[in-house]
């Protein structure tokens, strides 16, 4: 055991008994001994005198602190000197921070002065951690003073951390090239920084009452990292945490929701225009092929099929039970659907949570738990599952199928991708409305998806993960196997919530989910846009087995403009090898410009397109190739859309298969042009020089997060 | 006389005369108390007593620095002591630093060491100039220390600004609100800072030979701001000002160029293919109505128009010519051009500077020069001016008439441009190619476009400006009535340039031209399609009447992203008053939501979309309106649109035209409603909560930069 377990429980024991939430400096100090973070030497006088002595002891410069419970913001409070030089100046200061101290808060208690050896500063950096709603215990790291107070330059992870995370925490800061040094100060200590993070979230997340750390500030110097002020505040009546089944139940009951063999309908209907009939007409029209039951109280036939007064007097098994039928009737149903041993109630109606009716909410939700049956919803479109024909929903049909799986938190949010995926002939496995999100939300879907093998590419719209941390448990694993792309809404909404802590408050609740999306590998879209053309490219373009992208252009201003598209998106322009370099340029007039972007220029025939692409996809040192197609009069549209397929299909037959993005720049008849590309699966765009660029970038960011570059 | 000239012209002068580019000190100092910058009491001590007696008459504590013209950066050398506190000290400091400076550069000429009053530090903060070579002189304001150093926290100006303007450079960082203070140290002197900002740009301005200098440190505390290092650079062969005709030669000319009633087609042809048949036949078949003249030594008549040998065999007289022929014999046509005072070449071949041919680029330019004639390219695709049917380009006809004028630099980003416009059925006054720009350029094109009737937004892509300046003084003025829309290729591109001071070092290409570009009013597109959709929306939009943005939306959802949005873009959602929040709730549902967004939800039949459209759309207070419309079968997209029209409609008939954008979710059927709704100049997209958003905040952008709001 690395770590002193039994002096942090004493101190925090003590702390509960004492009825207080903030611990006192000497407290947080026995704390961070026992968790080897390091504190300066010091000592706490309660006269001048002792001040001295203390000094001496510890040797000079000193710097003196008030100790008060009450007092949190000791410098606002004159409570601090630094720079003491002797002995002299320590016994008059202790007298001065007393009196400001008082006249400061004249009912602050005050138990001393703090005397603390002073050290060599390179560099202030902040070290903290709190308790996110969403995500439990977090860690940041930021550096100190302006930069983190203004600018926020502060980052994130899931506390525990390990010591690697730790140290890619130095890194991803905005002023991260500041701990290398700057003018003349020599580099911070990077291991013993990085080691006091994974120390301190290591400590909250061993001891969970500590609700939030501040170590600020801590000064970093090439010698080591030092705590100079630790401030601890805890909470002994944490909440609970989400209810959450094991792994193998959640994916037994997500393959029987999301493939089922048998539907119930609850509140089939005959009548058009009711959710109950659009529903039925949905699954027969779509061609689901299992079992369909109709359930209502008084018909006998709907739609050709036999129709049951309860699902407890079906015959046969069910695996869903797709709800229409009001809010106050729901609960009573999902108590039959559990006799039934109905793995999933899928809720369309709304009138829950949504409206306030929250005691209704929690109401289904403890009917469903008591029964064992999963909720999807409620107030909820509905899903599709292609590879079974499934349109469980009230909206249309879709019956493109593919590769890729969707879900959204809003109805509204479902719709649009629903149009964008039958637009733009997007082939999708499951498209799913979480809405309320009573019980089943994204990390569910993800241990389904994540074995599904009809599904390779997951985009999710999310507005609030109901528990992060299991959300981000299952996204990191997830995430290395298939893509993960999400937009995350309500991105500007609130600000920073209520916090005592200096790091709660900067846990503005976008930048922490940022930073742990990043940690666990999901692709952040930043528009709905994005999310749904991530969605549809990343499943079409492959893998790239490393960084050199190419540019080929016939264009010298699509270049620039797609050149400058790999910066913003991290893509490296491959730095041409001279053999290669010398091979481009033997296909290209003199006046093109070989290097990368490899411009081959606007009069040229489909010939020279041809040998240069081919000369890309062949050369194994080209990992992706981003193409800028210019219409000409030479090379129309649809002649460079053929000649590319060919080149594409023919390196596919021989095993090369790197990601090719197009952009289209020309008159109307490129539409064409990239939609016939486009069905041969090679992502093409008109009119934009980013878009493509932004798809592979995103390729790109899936591919280092899951360690496959 | 503010400012003591003839002090700074003899400083100079001596500066020149001992062949030197960088000031001491002492000279620097002196060019400082002429433009009344505020610098530290000091004196040059060349000896350790005389060290000793200036710092006894400044008064202590003092800084003591080396005085060498050969090192630069004296901190590195270990030239500089800080906090010097007493006789004894800056005895025993006079020795070390000369020690360090020797040791540090064996060869350096030590002038002795410069004893300086320490000023109090509030804030670090840098001021510079230096020379770009498209904008010429600017002032640019930092942060200083770590800030500007690795965040690169600094801003831009053209030289000289005004009061106002530098003001708002301190505003324009990301770490303004340090000025303000922090923790407990007070704000600093704004008006001092600002007023030393302009005094710099003043300075620069006047003696142009300086060409890059440095104020850092610049202490700025709650008494003033003084610069406590001042270096001076100069360039005593200033690069020749580009030549520019005054702008009434400029108009005269462009109109002719823009609107001929005359054109001449140089090498016209009659064979299929050539370009010189292609831009015949583009202006015959576009209906341009003006005299039509080819050119060609042998044929009698092209394409039933009678032929000419040369233009001055031309009977009436010619406002272009239109040249189709090789690049070695155009600089002979020009001269036969300018005896036949033809206003305007506009010349499509190719094979000049782009392809390194810069001696027969510069010809062409003096001949034109020389003779009168403006040169529009080469190396361009033509243009078009929809209002005169003119197409006077060898690529295909162009028929939408409108009010946009676009340009490219790049025939790859024009033809972009046709294709999107012809798509997007947006209608064009103008397209313009600009391409080696040799001569007429985009401050020519705006000159022009500024009082054209037929042109009311301006969006241009732009590689690289010839001449910034010229630009900036143009597009500052042309701004204010209509809006400019640019997108700058080349961002990320060559970073920093070879600079000898810090200032220059830190003015990246890019970040000089968004400065700029900021400062008079253009607003920056960050995207080719984001260029596209902003000058398709620009004119549609009407200029809002103040800052209030109501977001109204049938899916909370698509409110959560539109108000994102609104965030990312700085538009500000109105405080709903409580007589309007009153009046929209008494059309939605209990459940629904009032304040902004006002989520009407998505079950709701056309009257409340309606009704609630109704009620923003009369209400005063309300200044802009953004829709989010869901896709239901109760309210479905085409009823959606054609009520919206209708409101729309009858709002317009009573004189109220405010913003109306629309983002539509659903299924394939939202796209006709789209095409609908712009047909009727409702801006509207499709499967985008960003978007309409984004040219929503580009309106604005451009109104609060022409002072509308």
């Amino acid at each position: 055991m690395k770590y002193d377990q039994a002096a942090v429980r004493d101190v925090l024991e003590s702390v509960k008994k004492s009825d207080r939430t903030a611990l006192s400096n000497a407290e947080a100090k026995r704390i961070a001994d026992a968790y080897l973070i390091p504190t300066p030497r010091d000592g706490l006088a309660s006269s001048a005198e002792e001040a001295v002595r203390l000094a001496n002891d510890i040797g000079y410069p000193v710097v003196m602190k008030i100790e008060s419970s009450g007092i949190l913001h000791k410098t606002d409070a004159g409570g601090v000197l630094t720079g003491v030089l002797d002995a002299a100046s320590v016994h008059a200061g202790y007298g001065r921070i007393c009196e400001n101290a008082r006249s400061f808060d004249a009912s602050a208690v005050i138990g001393g002065v703090q005397v603390q050896q002073q050290i060599p500063i390179a560099q202030e950096v902040i070290v903290g951690a709190t308790t996110d709603p969403a995500f439990g215990k977090l860690v940041a790291f930021g550096l100190g003073g302006v930069l983190v107070e203004i600018l926020q330059d502060v980052t994130f992870r899931l506390a525990p951390t390990s010591l690697e995370q730790a140290t890619g925490m130095l890194d991803d800061i905005a002023g991260s090239a500041i701990l290398n040094g700057v003018r003349g100060s020599p580099a911070v200590d990077r291991a013993a920084l990085a080691s006091l993070i994974e120390n301190v979230a290591a400590l909250v997340s061993d001891f969970p009452e500590i609700s939030e750390m501040d170590l600020n500030p801590v000064f970093a110097n090439a010698e080591g990292a030092t705590a100079v002020d630790v401030r601890i505040l805890c909470d002994f009546e944490p909440a609970e945490p989400r209810y959450r089944p094991s792994h193998d139940d959640i994916l037994s009951a997500m393959k029987r929701i999301m493939q089922p063999d048998a539907v119930a309908v609850i509140g089939a209907s005959a009548v058009d225009g009711k959710i109950g009939n659009s529903v039925m007409r949905n699954l027969i029209d779509g061609g689901y092929a299992g079992e369909l039951y109709p359930i209502h109280p008084k018909a006998d036939v709907i739609l050709d099929h036999p129709c049951y007064k309860s699902v407890t007097d079906v015959p046969g098994g069910i695996d869903i039970a797709i709800f229409c039928i009001p809010a106050p009737f729901v609960a009573g149903v999902i108590a039959e659907c559990g006799q039934k041993e109905i793995a999933g109630a899928i809720l369309i109606p709304s009138g829950f949570a949504e409206v306030g009716e929250h005691a209704l909410q929690d109401e289904i939700v403890n009917v469903a738990r008591k029964n064992n049956v999963r909720l999807m919803g409620p107030n909820i479109y509905g899903f599709y599952y292609t590879h079974k024909n499934l349109c469980a929903t009230f909206c249309t049909p879709y019956d493109e199928k593919g590769k890729v799986a969707l879900s959204s938190q809003s109805g509204g949010v479902g719709m649009a991708i629903i149009g964008f995926s039958r637009s733009a002939k997007m082939g999708v496995s499951a498209i799913v409305g979480l809405g309320n999100k009573a019980d089943i939300d994204e990390d569910d879907l993800l241990t389904f998806f994540e074995q599904d093998p009809n599904t390779e590419v997951i985009a999710m719209h999310v507005e609030d993960l109901k528990d992060g941390r299991a959300f981000a448990e299952v996204a990191e694993r997830v995430s290395k196997k298939k893509p993960i792309v999400m937009l995350k809404a309500g991105r500007t909404g609130s600000g920073a919530r209520a916090a005592k802590s200096h790091t709660g408050a900067l846990a503005g609740d976008d930048r922490v989910y940022d930073a742990v999306l990043r940690q666990c590998g999901v692709i952040r879209a930043k528009s709905l846009n994005d999310m749904l053309e991530f969605a549809r490219g990343l499943q079409v373009l492959p893998t790239p087995k490393g960084e050199n992208v190419v540019i080929l252009t016939g264009a010298g201003g699509s270049g620039v403009l797609l050149a400058d598209a790999c910066v913003d998106n991290n893509l490296s322009l491959m730095v041409m090898p001279e053999d290669l370099d010398a091979s481009f340029k033997a296909f290209i007039p003199p006046f093109g410009a070989s290097g990368n972007p490899v411009d081959i220029t606007g009069g040229e025939p489909p010939s020279t397109y041809r040998s240069t692409i081919d000369l890309a996809l062949n050369d194994d040192r080209v990992h992706a190739l981003i193409l800028g197609y210019w219409h000409t009069i030479i090379t129309p549209p649809m002649v460079f859309a053929t000649l590319l397929g060919e080149a594409v299909e023919q390196a596919r037959a021989k095993g090369i298969d790197k990601p090719v993005v197009v952009s289209l720049v020309g008159d109307v008849e490129i539409e064409q042009a990239c939609e016939y590309l486009m069905d041969r699966n090679i992502l093409s765009y008109p009119y934009t020089a980013e878009k493509p660029v932004a798809v592979l970038g995103a390729k790109y960011r899936w591919a280092r997060a899951a360690g496959l570059l």
